[in-house]
């Protein structure tokens, strides 16, 4: 009876799944199709990728459709279409790079490969498919044995391996047809049209340049970090009126920057094949931009550390906190600050070492308020000393951020100048620099000689000491950054 | 006069350098095929490879030297060619997945592009390659888009470009020979002739498993740590014999790890197309060794910060450092243990949970110890506290990586569960887990019931206190690590 009871109960709600299947299905389908949708929303030039490689494999069937053009190439046609597909690549670093390799591989694979059948012909019925054969293994072993060199991975991965195709193909069919100086040239110019045609679409229209979005990359990561210190801030000395949960998804934007190196140095790589475009000219130290990333990288492993701090529930004393946030809330503003003006000099790819400079200089200075903080909030109790071991972690943690940003800063000066940064002659100040004074000691360090390229500039470099208990003015401030970049009144 | 000294001096230097050249010739290219000797021996693997390759590229050039095959197969032997050429990847996971998406893709796409063709012939002879062109778009943007899809581009990126490939070919074709059955069904059946090939050559001849290195990277990773924390050890507290330079080079063993993400995301996803192999089984849990380097990469993060501390030349005053001495190494020194502990279960896939956690619990208890250390270490005057915060720092970071040794140590016993890993039954406890006694509370906790795959194991979850002033006889403890893994004498 039970029994009976549970197979009608099965039986029904079979029916009620087969009733709502169609619904479901249409559900189903809708959110599919949204997915896409948002997919290719977030970053249209997917859209247009797929459209531009439509677009080369029309234009490339041409040679089979147009009869004249199919008289003459025939068969081999298919190679151009082959072509077409392999060596469009996302950007046109990736499309040059595929092209060339591909092309000169060719080139001179099909040259040894004729050179050997001839060779091998000398050898007799027998012995030819013998001497082919050691040919093929030994020229294709060495060629895979030299892509695990990482210099040759790097650039000519792809080149290695046409060139084991291109080889065994044209010895191996010598051994059997007479027309193989014909065949390897079809071979190759069908190749030749094939990567033309991808090369020229892919640069004129609308083209990606692996470079520019290594360029953007940086900045944005630098961003990133920039977001992720208001953010902890906001988190950790909650006095601004932002939600929790808003800051703590700022806190959390350096995660991405903790694994991106395998994508910067693809782009690196492939903006090395670039032409010069747009703002970059021909040999933009793009390898360059690895040395920032990486800097940005350590900087972000320490946010790493800090996250540990903002999501563990340890109770720091409230008076500690009221001690340090002065000056650690100042120190990540400005830390914060003077990030957003790099990516900013980075993405106008104009200087403005003057701004950045003050923004580091007013952080170093809340360093230094912080020690004395520190100093006067020694704990009076042993127990006092164990509960504020957190917040001395995290103050200790943020001063070696606020010294990796002046790396960072050090670094983008440096590469502002090989990348022919402009220079910004009238530097308008940020209004809000004024707003936090150089509390205590603001001491200028004379412009070491190594520092920048451009050692023909003679002004005198000047050390400025500003002391104690006297609020510099904003114009000495001016001068000090100035003096610091060379920018200038001289 | 004194240009013709200069002139005199270069024309003597050019001679000179000519002189040199062919001795100079010589040792470059010693030097270089010494490089490429060290090269293959570093990982006598590659040249196993590459003889691989060849191998698999002479076998499959019989198409051609052998008269009945090459009359049944023709030129299309050259697809066979290629497929050898482009499928033959390193690792058996590799060869594997690029040899299935190159047969199913062309399987599909050949179908596909026959019925298009057909399709195609009913428009008449004016239509036909206008309705052609437009399938060859669509498909060929379609199948590029799909290409973004993280999912996709993980698993069948390979697959999609050979579908655009083959419909494009197989479509276009069709515009200019009848023969296309023919033509569809001799390039899949050389497809296959050359895939099975690469496989059978990739599994039966030195076979390299992308599962086995991932598995090995993840426990050397693990080993990697344990060296570091033994270098920063010796580093930062000299008290053992190792001179200064032998330990730096441990200390940085981390490094590695902190970029090798892609590395291991390859290899996982590599791993699963691979079969059961000598350890592992079919199904082997490959996306957990994931999950286990992500949090060994956040514990070498938190190295990164303490490099920092022992690169500075930051001092910390000598009573201090003697006063935290004792505890930090006893953490360091039994964090490290545990860590050498883990990575020898992976490496032999046998449960070791009674050693690594007794190992941990030592090392919790020394953070016990630092605290009373720290509690009677308290600064005397302002100047002491800001003096010992790179210490307390240090101490602060130091916890958090015991936290994580413990973290990928319930990581691992989970792992284990999944993998089935071997039980030890008779666990032997390294002789120096003695040394150091569990000088304070040493509390097991109640072994949570969601914690472990095997619930059916009735063993009662007992809680063992073990109060202070009362270091616990060696038996204690092992009882304590049986409790809390479940092996057992119940």
């Amino acid at each position: 009876m039970e029994m009976d009871l549970n197979a009608q109960v099965k039986k029904a709600g079979f029916f009620q799944r087969l009733k709502e299947f169609p619904s479901k299905l249409k559900d189903g389908v809708t959110k599919r199709i949204k997915n896409v949708q948002k997919f290719g929303k977030d970053d249209p030039r997917r859209i247009i990728h797929s459209l531009k490689v439509g677009l080369s494999l029309t234009l490339v069937s041409m040679l089979y459709y147009v009869r004249p053009l199919y008289n003459s190439f025939g068969v081999s046609g298919m190679w151009a279409i082959l072509t077409v597909v392999v060596v469009s690549e996302f950007t046109v670093g990736g499309t040059l790079s595929k092209g060339l390799n591909r092309g000169f591989a060719t080139l001179i694979a099909g040259a040894l490969g004729v050179g050997a059948v001839h060779l091998a012909r000398f050898c007799g019925d027998k012995g030819e498919p013998i001497v082919l054969g050691i040919f093929v293994f030994s020229l294709g072993a060495a060629a895979t044995f030299s892509r695990f060199f990482p210099r040759i991975k790097q650039r000519y991965d792809y080149g290695a391996l046409i060139f084991i195709l291109t080889f065994s193909m044209v010895a191996v069919s010598g051994y059997r047809t007479d027309e193989i100086l014909v065949m390897a040239y079809q071979r190759l110019s069908t190749i030749l049209i094939g990567g033309t045609i991808c090369i020229l679409v892919s640069i004129f229209v609308f083209p990606v340049w692996a470079g520019e979005d290594l360029h953007k990359m940086v900045a944005n990561n630098i961003i990133k970090l920039a977001n992720s210190l208001e953010g902890f801030e906001g988190e950790y000395f909650p006095s601004s009126e932002k939600t929790s949960k808003e800051t703590n998804s700022c806190v959390q934007q350096y995660k991405s920057i903790l694994t991106s190196k395998s994508t910067e140095d693809t782009l690196a790589n492939l903006a090395r094949w670039e032409p010069g475009h747009g703002r970059f000219r021909l040999r933009h130290p793009w390898t360059k931009y690895l040395k920032i990333a990486g800097l940005v990288r350590q900087c972000a492993f320490h946010f790493e550390i800090l996250n540990g701090y903002v999501l563990s529930d340890v109770k720091i004393p409230q008076d500690f906190i009221s001690k340090i946030q002065e000056p650690c809330s100042i120190m990540s503003r400005e830390a914060c600050e003077a990030l957003k003006a790099i990516a900013k000099s980075i993405k106008t790819m104009k200087r403005d070492s003057v701004c950045v400079n003050a923004h580091i200089e007013n952080s170093k200075n809340a360093i230094q308020n912080l020690r004395i903080a520190l100093k006067t909030s020694s704990p009076e109790t042993e127990k006092d000393l164990l509960e504020i071991i957190p917040g001395v972690t995290m103050a200790s943690i943020l001063i070696e951020i606020v010294n990796y940003v002046e790396k960072i800063s050090e670094a983008v000066e440096e590469f502002s100048g090989l990348a022919h940064f402009k220079e910004t002659l009238d530097p308008k100040v940020s209004p809000e620099l004024g707003q936090h004074q150089l509390l205590h000691r603001g001491s200028v360090k004379p412009v070491l000689e190594g520092d920048s390229e451009e050692e023909n500039n003679s002004s005198p470099h000047v050390v400025i000491n500003v002391h104690d208990e006297q609020p510099p003015t904003t114009s000495e401030k001016i001068v000090s950054g100035v003096q610091k970049t060379r920018v200038g009144v001289v």
